[in-house]
């Protein structure tokens, strides 16, 4: 029984997702953003970060969303969500998934995120000021380098789906127009309409009312 | 045959001494950030985000640290360089990575590569005035709850040491005092006398000059 913690809208909906469609048996922790339960003493003993998402797994806490997810394809090795007996195509989702952490997620990140990495009002500004083009410059790269189609692997669904996927809803309140990334647009279509990112997002929206 | 890609100063070097430290056949290729070389069309056709590091394998062109090293150590399972039949030991190095390359790396970025993110030089003072704070926030948090000692990952040298190594270099020019990281300090010193890192961090430097 795996325990996966998160909070709605953030990039744990990726390992939600991936733990749904590997069939595992979890439960899903809602953490409270709204009143900093994230920085709670409690939910620092399981994440000192201070950040989701966390899995609780029998032999102990993990964190980061690649590390998670590349994790849950090698647990659930029949649910096909990485190529595990090809090291190159292994390493290939990896670092379509570092890609994301390391740089896509922290271009969004600058948009409410500011205290991060500065302490004046003017610079939360002009960092909120450049998430449109530093968010539009990282998406056209994924649409004209990385996303092979119809999945980001190819014809094989992975775990670097659901991550793209939970990363690409950002992209609207990032304000970058999704018309320009017809692939990504198509992705984001046929993510949606999979039953196990229907009743993740359902779930994560009935416990978010 | 393998060819690295690298920069002096930058976390190729962590890919660089993973491959020497495996046994690899490679070459490492220094690409010139002073003339802008990562942005030159030749180098954008190896990889498109004009970085490094950046592999060349047989099967084609690997990027992204953590990728690059979880591939090493998985295409040279004899050198140990990763708990490679422990998938939940092995998603714990891959966590320590992804946060080096997710949250350390980037709070270091916000130095000197404020334009990423910003566009007023005034933001540009104001990240650059924050890096010590938050590199040692980030530093803390690996001297308390991550580096197990020696090694990151406890007795077993593992793919996460060079990392550490490498992003542990850049602690005095950012600011930040290894005085107060004793454990941190000690892998540094324990690093720098290890044959391959002698050996790495030379041919660096003699290229370099």
């Amino acid at each position: 029984m795996y325990k996966l913690y998160y909070a709605p809208g953030t990039c744990a909906l990726a390992s939600h997702i991936a733990l749904e469609e590997a069939g595992a048996d979890y439960k899903a922790e809602r953490i409270d953003f709204k009143t900093n339960q994230q920085q709670s003493p409690e939910y620092l003993k399981i994440n000192p970060k201070g950040r989701v998402p966390a899995l609780v797994t029998d032999n102990g806490v993990l964190t980061e969303t690649p590390a998670i997810l590349a994790y849950i394809a090698q647990t659930f090795p029949k649910a096909k969500l990485a190529p595990l007996d090809d090291a190159f195509a292994f390493a290939q989702a990896q670092s379509f998934n570092n890609y994301l952490c390391a740089t896509v997620h922290v271009a969004h990140a600058h948009k409410l995120r500011g205290a991060r990495w500065a302490a004046e009002e003017s610079s939360f500004a002009d960092m909120k000021h450049m998430v449109p083009k530093s968010m539009g410059g990282c998406f056209e790269l994924i649409e004209r380098h990385m996303l092979k189609g119809p999945w980001v692997m190819g014809e094989q669904y992975t775990v670097c789906d659901p991550y793209l996927y939970t990363i690409a809803l950002w992209l609207e309140g990032d304000g970058v127009d999704l018309k320009a990334l017809p692939k990504v647009a198509d992705h984001v279509k046929r993510m949606s309409k999979r039953p196990a990112v229907e009743k993740v997002m359902g779930e994560q929206l009935a416990k978010a009312a």
